[in-house]
C-alpha cells in the first residue's frame, strides 16, 4: 500500500489516494473521521470551532462496505473554501494585492520562493503546510482497517513534550488506551498531561512551539517485516524490535 | 512526473494526481476537456449523448491558471450517478439482485474474481474498464502543456484499423493535423477513413472489436531521453529515433 | 525480484545484483551456464568460438547451493579481457588514437555522444550492446530456480524470423521442447528452421539483420498475476491470458 | 544517482552497483579507499591489523578515470576469504558442526531465521552486519566526486559518545578538518576526544557499545533540494536548513 496526496492548505479540497489496496477489507468513512478529528483536537492547536470539522469523504475502491482491489481515494473538503475562492482560484488573473511576501523563518517558504522563482510565497506555504498530514491520518485510517483484520493492533502515547517528561516511561502494554484518550496531550499521567498543557501555554505566550517525544507499538505483527538485506527496505533503526512480531518506535518531534 | 489514478467506471468520479509537476505551467482545464472530448469522440465508440460530457476539475495544484509545483488533483465527475448509486453506493448493506456473475469473455473479470475472491464481478469491471482511461487523457494534457512550454509537439493520427490501412504511412511531419482531426477515425486520408468506418460498422454487427495502427511523433525535444544504460530507463524499443530530438512510435492496438 | 547490471561489451566484467530474493531456493551456477550457453549459440550470432565461453559466477546470496536471502550478485568475465585493457582501463591516460569517431547508424551511439557531451563514441556503443543481455539471462535463472520450486513450467520457441513464419502456430503446450532445443533457430519444425537459417544467411549476406517472432508460455501460476487495477503494475497488454493462471506472450523482435 | 549493493561479512566479495551516474566525473578508486579506510579506522572498531586493508576495485561504468553514463560496479574483496572458503561456500553439501545456533540479543538474528525458515543463524548475521556499510562507503564516494565537481563541500565531525558531548556543538564552518582527522574519533576538541575514548574503553570492558551524536554539513548546494510537496520526496526532517544552499543534518547513531 502506497499513498500520493494532493491539496492545499485554504484550497478546495485535500485528495489522497492509496493504490495497492487489498480486496475485502471493511471501510468506515466515520472510523477515518474519528482519526481526523484525533488530529485536529491537540492542545494548542486552535479553538474548539475547527472540533470534529474535517470529514473523509470515499470517492472510490470501497463498494458497500468493503474494498473491492481498486484505488481507494479520499476527499477530505475544506469547510472554509467559500472564504478563500479570491485568494486560491484555480483560473483567471491574479487579483492586486494578495501576494505574500515574507516567508515564514524556519519554514520552506524561502528555499521554496527561490526553488519556484515565484514572488509569493503562497504558493509555497499553502503545500508546506501541516494541513498535508490531514490526507497521512486518512490513509493510515486504511492501513489500520487492513491490521486490524489481521489481529495487529496499534498504540501511542506522548512520553514528552519540551521539558516535561514523564518520570518512568512505561512499557507499551501497560498502558491504558481510554487514558490516552482522556489527556489533550496524549499522555496517559494524568499530572505529567497538566504539566505538559502549562509548558504549552507558555512557548504559546512566548509565540513558539514545541517538541516531544512519542511512543507506538503494533502487536500481533508476524516476524521479519522489513529487511536488514537491503538498504531501502529496513524500517527505520529508531523501530526497535521488543519481541519478534513486536514493533516499537519512540519518534522524536522538533519543533518548528 | 508521475501519475496516479483512481475511479470506478459507474462510480461517483474519477480521480487522479500527477506528481512531479513543476511550477509556473500554464494549464487551462478547458484545453484538457478539449483532449477528453477526443477521447470520448471515437467513431464506433457509442452514441451522440457522451460527446461533450467529462470535464476535468482541477482541484489543486494550479492557482490563477499556473502550476505552483504542488501535486495537480483533477477530478472527472460520473454525469450519470445519480443512477449508479444504488449499485455502487460505498456504504450501507448491497441489495439483493444486484450481483454481476457472468465475466465477459476477454476481460480480467474472471482472473479478478479468483484473486480477490469475490463472488460480484463488478468489483472487477468497474476497474477493469477503458473508464479508466479518461485519467490517463488529463494526465497527458497536463504533460502536453509542459511539453508546449518548452517548444515540443506531438502529433498523431491512426494509420490502419482491422484489416484497412493507409496505402502508404506518410511522414508525420509531412501530415496535416486539421485533416486528421476532421477524421472521425483520426485518419488523414479521407477515402481511406471511410473504409476504416465500414470495417468498424462490420465488426460491431458481429459484436466484434477490432485493433489498428497508430503513429505518435515528438519533435523539439532534446538528444538523449530516456537511456540505453539500465533496462528500467529505457524507452520502449518500439519507440524509434529517426533523428537526434525526434521520437516516432508506432503503435499496435490490439483488439480485445 | 528486481535485478540491476553493470558492465560494458569489452570490459572486465559484468555484474548483476538481484534483489528481494527469498531465501531457501536452490540454485546451481551450472544450470545458469546453460542458460547462457543458450544466448551464446543464436544461429548466425558468431562464430563456434563463442559456443560454451560464458560462465556466471555466484558472488554472494548463495550457500551451500541454497539462496539466503541476501542479494544475489553474479559476475560474468570477459574471457578477452586481456586484448581491451588498453581501450577499456579504468584508470590512466587514454593513449591516442583510440577514439570511435563513426557512431553505427540505428544504434544509440549518436544520441548517446550528444547526450554525454563525448568524443569517443566507445563511451557509449560499449554498454549500448547486446552483451548486457548476458546479465539479464542469469537474472532470468535465478527467477526460473525459483518459479521451478513453485511448480511453474516456462517454454518459449520462436515462430517466425523475417519473412519465414510457421504455417500454423502450434498450442505452446504441444510444442516439443527437445524438438525447439534441437533446432539451431529454436524453432520445433525442422523444415522451416531450414528456410529459417536461409533468410538469415541471405540477410547476412546483405550486412543486414532481422527480425521475428517468439512464443513463451508459462503454466502452472495462481491467477491475477498482476493487476488491472494500476497502470504500472499491469502485465504488457501483449501477455495474453489464455486460462486463469497461464500466461502466454507472443512477442516481436524488430531487426536493428 | 541510486546504489544497490550485496555481499556477505564473510563471503567472497562485496558488491555495489552505483546507476544514474553521469558521465564526466573524474573517479579515483584511490580516493574511495581513503574513505573506506577511515571507515576501518574508528576507534574501538578492531585491531590495528585491519586498518588500510579495504580496497574498491572499480569493475564497470569509468574509462580513463572518468565516468562514461554507465553504472559503476565496485567490488570490495574480503582479503579473509581464503579461511571462510569452508563456512561461505557458494556450493557443495553444508559441513556437520558449522551452524550458528545462538542468536546475537539486539541484532536481526532471531528475527531473520524465524523470518527465512532456517536453523542457521549465520545466514542471516552475515548480511545484518556492519560490514555491508563498506559498500555505502564506497557509494558515498561516488557521490562526494560529483559534488566535488559541483562545488559542494561535505564536512561532518563528533559530537557525544556515550555521556560524553562537546561543552558547545560548533558551527561547522568554524570546525577545522584536520582536526577532525587526527581525532581517533573524529572529535575536533581534543580533550573530548580523551574523554570519549575512555568512555569505549570502559563500555568494551563491560561487553557493551555506545551512541553518539554527529554532524554533517553540506555548503554550496542550490537552494530546494528535495521537496516539500510529497512525502516521499522530502529530505528527512532532521535535515536542517541553516540557510538556503546548506544542508545541516544532526544525526543520533543508537548503540546496538
Amino acid at each position: 500500500m502506497r499513498y500520493v496526496s494532493a491539496g492545499e492548505s485554504h484550497g478546495r479540497v485535500l485528495t489522497v489516494i492509496v493504490t495497492g489496496v487489498p480486496a475485502g477489507v471493511p471501510v468506515l468513512a466515520e472510523r477515518i473521521d474519528t482519526d481526523l478529528a484525533r488530529r485536529q483536537g491537540g492542545y494548542g492547536r486552535g479553538g474548539r470551532q475547527r472540533i470534529e470539522t474535517d470529514r473523509a469523504t470515499i470517492l472510490s475502491g470501497v463498494r458497500f462496505g468493503t474494498t473491492i482491489g481498486s484505488p481507494v481515494a479520499m476527499a477530505i473538503a475544506n469547510r472554509d473554501w467559500e472564504n478563500w475562492t479570491d485568494v486560491m482560484a484555480v483560473a483567471g488573473d491574479k487579483p492586486k494585492g494578495i501576494r505574500e511576501t515574507a516567508p515564514r523563518p524556519g519554514h520552506a517558504d524561502l528555499t521554496g520562493v527561490m526553488k519556484h522563482g515565484t514572488d509569493d510565497a503562497r504558493d509555497v506555504l499553502e503545500r508546506a503546510s501541516a494541513r498535508e498530514t490531514a490526507c497521512r491520518v486518512a490513509a493510515g485510517g486504511l492501513a489500520k482497517a487492513l491490521l486490524a483484520q489481521l489481529g495487529v493492533r496499534v498504540a501511542s502515547f506522548v512520553s514528552a513534550i519540551g521539558e516535561v517528561s514523564m518520570a518512568e516511561v512505561p512499557d507499551p502494554s501497560a498502558v491504558d488506551a481510554a487514558a490516552v484518550e482522556a489527556s489533550e496531550v496524549r499522555c496517559p499521567d494524568v499530572a505529567t498531561s497538566e504539566l505538559m498543557k502549562r509548558e504549552i501555554d507558555a512557548a504559546r505566550a512566548d509565540g513558539e512551539s514545541l517538541g516531544g517525544v512519542f511512543v507506538v507499538t503494533a502487536t500481533g505483527l508476524v516476524p521479519g517485516l522489513g529487511t536488514y538485506a537491503e538498504a531501502d527496505g529496513r524500517l527505520d533503526a529508531d523501530v526497535g524490535l521488543r519481541q519478534p512480531g513486536e514493533l516499537h518506535l519512540e519518534g522524536h518531534l522538533h519543533r518548528r
